[in-house]
């Protein structure tokens, strides 16, 4: 595989991702920081060079560049124990995926990044109006999981999967966006067999 | 293959990324509908048969579900001439599949529904005060695919994948959600390459 670069910030879930899939596959990967609160990823030169829509990770795989986190963990994992051989598997992996994408860090993320970044007293007044929302929408989220996982251990098939990864970024730090994960007690099992899975690192 | 059968609404673009898919592999797909704005997908046995999260479109292969339109599009499509065969090439299909479900859908195909669907005089003030920030996401959005196709005719490699399906359904009926589509003429030429393709049925 060509020489891998992840442009990250750190506090950024999505680059865990990232992060997570090269530690469980043991790939070697150098990680290039940018501060999104200075708007790091703003300037022309990274709209330019590194992804016009302004946002990390994006995975550079030798002089290529690929945003969107669960499409790097997909390059990464292809042909890996992390996606199911079968092909009902593979395309219900990547549904969790989606949904990760779609019901998930839009609430989930966003309030952590909201309340725990930029500070409740500095939201605006359009921000705020939207924590109610976010916050039912997240928990709707995270009830989904919990059903889930209350008769299975992970969320496709009988091992770990990208799915788990991309779920797990986010979930495990949601009580910095006013979550409670002790109300979802087959999540919170669910969080420990990931911490306890075996290359594990946690997020820095 | 299974016997597939789509759970849809048909004004859906999501469901219609699955036809428009199924049309061009010709794989047959028998199509059970429901009523989004009659509650059809929130029913009692909706959730407990079909999908928890209570959204259409869902992918019925055989006896098992697939929820999230760009995983089942994945299901039919793996393997045949819509997925790239090259490694990155597939990772970037992933790629601007994500994009679509995360700064794409959420603003462009809202607008339709709320403005063609639901009414403008209908909305509730808070979905009221999120349209200017609907529009200046989905107006990035589209500059972005515009940008990307002034110097190519697809959005990966050199011909149609999933890529190009999911970002046209609600692409070409952006106008209905009050965008102007002559903005973007890379986009426009796009459209047109996309309904000129062997096996294209319009949406319903």
């Amino acid at each position: 595989m060509d020489h891998l670069t992840l442009h990250e910030d750190p506090r950024s879930g999505n680059c865990y991702k990232i992060v997570l899939t090269a530690a469980l596959l043991g790939l070697p990967l150098e990680r290039r920081q940018y501060d999104i609160m200075q708007g790091d990823t703003r300037t022309a030169e990274f709209l330019r060079e590194v992804n016009a829509n302004g946002r990390i990770p994006v995975l550079q795989i030798g002089k290529r560049f690929l945003p969107e986190s669960n499409a790097a963990c997909w390059y990464l994992a292809e042909g890996t124990r992390l996606v199911p051989t079968d092909r009902f598997d593979r395309a219900d992996m990547l549904r969790w995926m989606f949904f990760e994408q779609y019901n998930h860090e839009p609430n989930i993320a966003t309030l952590r990044f909201w309340l725990m970044f930029v500070g409740e007293k500095n939201l605006s007044s359009f921000q705020r109006d939207q924590i109610m929302a976010k916050r039912a929408s997240g928990e709707a989220a995270l009830a989904i999981m919990n059903d889930h996982l209350a008769t299975r251990d992970w969320f496709v098939g009988t091992s770990v999967s990208l799915a788990d990864i991309a779920l797990y970024a986010y979930t495990h730090v949601s009580e910095a966006g006013g979550f409670r994960l002790h109300d979802y007690p087959a999540v919170c099992r669910w969080l420990d067999r990931m911490a306890g899975l075996k290359g594990y690192v946690p997020m820095s």
